[in-house]
This record gives structure tokens, sequence and C-alpha cells, in this order.
């Protein structure tokens, strides 16, 4: 049997839980029919990053190279490719391949892949390539089917683009399920980076938004970018205020029930922040109740046909993350500081930039 | 200050958590302007009169009349009532009145009043008449405004009628709320007198219907009544089907996430079966974001109006619950009885029975 590894490429590996980012080489699997060969420009990091790297959630391969928030140019393309040339722009976010013949997938809901065939962009054994565990961004290349590479047009901001696959989808996506218009009350609770993006798209969908945070410190800057009102407390006696949706991207414990309490009848609170696992709450079925008529859901990423819905809208609109550009060997330190309490910014890595 | 509690009634009331039902006087207000005087025939026993006679929910006023499932006739009116005149039936449900002011009133949500001052038929406080805990359907006449008192036609049989008000009411909201059309798959999880009620109406509603119960027991029961498939386990591995809405109408402790994993992307799991609260399952945030897409909501009891559109909806087409007919003497026997576990009937007390 052939050896289907042949593309040499570099990365940014953890060999362990408690390692520093090191350079390794490696190779990714051959440009199939239907695949096109990125060189990566940019790549963000995204806190799941970092829940990974550090083996927080468990079942962690090493060495591990993560990275799903990636912008780059195509420099091959397999001989069926129609949707890629050789010099455009295109992205990848979090999954690489999917069965691509179960509902879910023909629906474009390749992360529900119904044969559990969605491979991840970084540790996750690709069903479709023997098995081995997938690299990420942090890397020089990816090969991946043209079938789950997002169209970037030429003149994009790439370093701006990267970070939108992950955290502009997973904010986008819930606006659209619940079907959110001009008019609608949306609120946002946590203002971090993913609660920025939520303020964003739905300001530009026209709908009126609310932005809940710990303290005052974020207040000038969610209302310079549309909220018509800033709470850091989410008593119900002093928000009168009822939504038809709100946001929740709190990546730490928190009062569920405080949230749906602001919910309108028939409103909806879809939860995208994931806390760590010891932390997350939890919702008696017996509030739910008290709470009735009021609905919650999760929200994971979102398709590829929404992905690249979103990011034609993002483009069109000027919706970008903020973004603070690193080098390669910056990874560590910008972890170190991500874990101390994220900001509302991105770190995109230059993958182009020397050391 | 004029006495206004001048209307004669007895009733069948808990003297205290552990005593037997006893026979005793009392008086209802008067019959303001807006209200009638109903001369009550039937009274149905719901497990959450149980829960209330015996303080299992905490907060019990003793002596405690329960019963919110209530049909009878009308035999005084207020001068300004239009809804009905002597002589008609009527029945009552779980609430006597609210603000009428509110928004949540104003649409008929009176269940959510937003001052907090919806009136529950019994065990609660009468915000409208000084503050005096209310006595439910266990006796021999109540006085609502005709605002809560529902239609019900002359012909109608009257013993069936009465546990619609609740378990009726209870089924039916969620179906509509979820809004579930011909061609529909629901499933109905937990198969008691709720759970026979959901069946019903969703066959009724066209929908394709499947049971998920304990055991095989009622399997005929539920094919005969319309259902296409019976599941004794939810085990996903052996049930295939996916659904719009599942309703849980179980009244103990089970795993959630196994009906949210059945549901399609978009369905939703409705939950109107409350467990005692220390046996209440919870959800967790991050179990919702891996089984994303699917939303999960409480239903209580509904509206007026909606119960209203309910009666009149189970009238014509002729979908009742099963009944036991009880005297009133037979009361802390049927207890008994449902506390070692529910059936799919439901006792009804004749309120005219000699002891």
């Amino acid at each position: 049997m052939n050896n289907i590894f042949t593309i040499p490429a570099t990365g940014y590996a953890m060999l362990s839980k408690d390692s520093k980012f090191t350079p390794i080489e490696f190779t990714r699997h051959s440009v199939g029919d239907n695949d096109i060969l990125i060189e990566i420009l940019y790549s963000g990091i995204c806190h799941s990053d970092i829940h990974t790297a550090k083996d927080e959630w468990g079942g962690t391969s090493y060495p591990c190279i993560p990275g799903h928030e990636i912008a780059g140019q195509v420099i091959a393309v397999g001989k069926n490719v129609t949707k890629f040339k050789i010099g455009d722009y295109a992205g990848v976010g979090c999954m690489v391949n999917s069965c691509g013949e179960c509902e879910a997938c023909k629906a474009s809901q390749e992360q529900f892949c119904q044969q559990g065939k969605t491979v991840y962009t970084y540790n996750c054994p690709d069903f479709f390539h023997g098995g081995k565990i997938t690299f990420g961004g942090y890397s020089s290349n990816i090969v991946v089917s043209q079938n789950f590479a997002i169209k970037v047009r030429a003149n994009a901001p790439l370093d701006k683009v990267a970070p939108l696959l992950c955290a502009g989808i997973t904010t986008y996506s819930p606006l659209k399920f619940s079907k959110i218009k001009a008019g609608d009350k949306v609120g946002v609770a946590g203002f971090g980076g993913l609660g920025m993006m939520a303020l964003k798209y739905a300001v530009k969908m026209g709908a009126q938004v609310s932005v809940f945070a710990r303290n005052e410190n974020k207040k000038a800057d969610a209302l310079a970018l549309g909220a018509t009102s800033f709470y850091t407390n989410t008593d119900k006696n002093i928000v009168n205020e009822r939504f038809d949706l709100i946001i929740s991207t709190i990546p730490t414990s928190y009062d569920v029930i405080a949230y749906i309490d602001l919910l309108k009848f028939g409103g909806e609170l879809a939860i995208v922040g994931l806390p760590p696992y010891k932390e997350a709450p939890s919702v008696s079925i017996i509030d739910l109740v008290h709470k009735a008529g009021k609905k919650i859901y999760g929200s994971l990423i979102g398709g590829i046909k929404e992905t690249q819905e979103m990011l034609d809208f993002s483009l069109e609109n000027e919706i970008y993350p903020e973004t603070i550009l690193i080098t390669p060997n910056q990874i560590d330190e910008a972890y170190e500081k991500l874990t101390n309490g994220s900001g509302q910014f991105r770190y995109v890595i230059d993958m182009k930039a020397s050391n």
C-alpha cells in the first residue's frame, strides 16, 4: 500500500499537556481528486485550543497541533476540484470532512453527521485517511476536501477572516436558528470575543441588543457597537426587558434560570459558551416547568453552507473580530494571557512571520 | 366592613398532612358583579392534589380542600355576567383569577400573570378577596369570575369534562405551542393519564405518534388508540425514529438527554411531568451543546382562552380521559391507590353521590 502522507508540513505542537509549543515536521495526506492544498497564512487561537492542548477535556493525543480558524491561499487542487483554483483565498473552520451521505450531511449540518464521521480539524481520527489523528492550523499548510473549504474573496483581510471560521459561525448560527429579524430583542450574556461577535451580528440584523457582563469595564465598547442596554447584573428586579433570544457565551458557572427568566413567552436561550465540565451549570426540569414556555438549546458551530453564508455576510458588512497578530513563538504567551482571563480580541498567529 | 364570605359550602378537607379527608362547612365569597356561582357536580383528582394535600411540595395551609378539575352547573350570576346564564354547564381548572391587566393576562396566559396575581384554585391566597386561602373543587360549590370559567355545552358528559380542565390542557397546550400538524412525528414519554391524553390529541391532530413506557403492559392500549410505535426502552440504538416533539409526562427521575437525543434537528422536548423535587432530573448545558439544535422547555397548564379551545376540541372529537367515578368518602382510598402507582384513568368524585 502506498503511503498517502506525502505533503511535507511544519507545525507548532504541544508534545504533552505541560509542554511548550515546539516546532515539528510532519506530513499531510496527498491532494485527492476533490481536495485542495492550502498554504496557511493566518491561524486564530480559540479557547477550545487551550482546553484541548492542555488535555482539559480529556482524550488529547500528542503531539497536538491545534487550530481551527484557518485562512490561507490555495496552492494545489485535485483534478475534480471546481470550487477553487490555485491562488484563491480559502478558509477552514472546525471540520475537514464527514460522510456526506446521511440526512444531516445532506442538509449541510456536517457537525451532526449521523454516521459519526465528522472529522474535526485537529485531535480527531481522520476516518477517510486511515484514522490518523488530524493536525490543525498552527502549521504551514493543510489538505482538505473542497466541500469543507470556505471561499474567501480576493481582497478580504485574511487575518480577520481566520477567527470568523469559529467565533463567527458560533454566534451567527443561533441568530439564524432562532430566526432573529429586525426589531427583535436579543440579549448577549458574556462579553468576550464571542459576545462581541454576537452583538455585531445581532445589531446588523436590526435587533435591539442588550449586553450582560460581569462588570462595567466594557460598557462603553458595547454601547459604541450598538448595544441599547448594558447590564452587570441579571437581577430580574432591575432588568425589565424581556428577550426573544438570549445567546449565552459565558464560559464559567452561572445561574441559567436567571436568563431563562428574562425571556419572553416563547423566547429562547441559546447556549454557545462551554465552561469546563466540572463548572458547567445544570437546569432542573422543575425550573423549566416553573418558567414554562421558554426554550433552551445548545448551539455548536454551524454547517459548511451556513459558514459560507456567515463569511459572506461578515465581509459584506465588515463585521470582524478584534484581533491581535502574534508570531508563532508567542503562542505560549498568548495561551497564558487567555487562561488568565480572555479579552474581547482574538489572537491570530501570522504563520509567515519570522520568530 | 361587610363580611364578603356569605355563600355557605361544604367540602372535603385534609386537616393536617396526615389526616383523612373530613367533611367541613365553610363559606365562599359572595357573587360579585362579574362572578358566577357553580354547583359542583364532578371534581377530578389530580396527582398535584395529593402532593399538596400531603404537603409534599411544602407550603400547604390546612384545612386544605384540593380539586382543580371542576365541572358543574351555574346557579347564580352577577349582574354584569354575559358569558353564562343560570342552568348552564361550566368548568373551572387550575386558576380562578389574575390581574387581567398585564401583558401575559391580556394574551390570555393568566398562569404567567406578571403581577404575580394568578389565583390558583386551591391553597393560594385570593389576592382579590382579602388574601383568604382558596378552597378547591372537592366541595359543593365555587364562586369564580366569569372570565375564569369555561363554557361547557349542554349535553356534555360532565364527569369526563372535569379532568380535561387540568389533564387535558396540560397535554393539549404543548402540542399547540410546538405547532404540531398532520404528518409530524410526536413522541409521548410516560403513559399514565397525561400520556394517554397526549396520545389522543396528537393522533387527532394527524401526527404519527410513538409511546415510550416502562414496560409492555400498556402496549395494546397505546396501539388501539392510534400509536404507531411503542417502546419500552429509549436506547437510541433501538429507536431509529426522530421526533418533531416529545412530550414527557414522566413523574419520576429519568434520563432527559436520552429523549433529547431522539429529536430531529430543531425538534423540541416539552416537559409536563413534575417529579417530586428531590427526584427531578437536571440537564447540563454541556449536554445541550453536544445535542445542539434540539430545544427543551417546560409547559404549565395553559391560559383560559386555550383551555376553552381544548375543551371545545375535546368535545367535538370525543377525546376524553378514562375515568372511574367515586363517592366523596372514597377519596382517601383513591389517594392511596394513586400513590402506589397511577393508572391511565382519572378518579372523578361524584359530588352528589351519597356516601
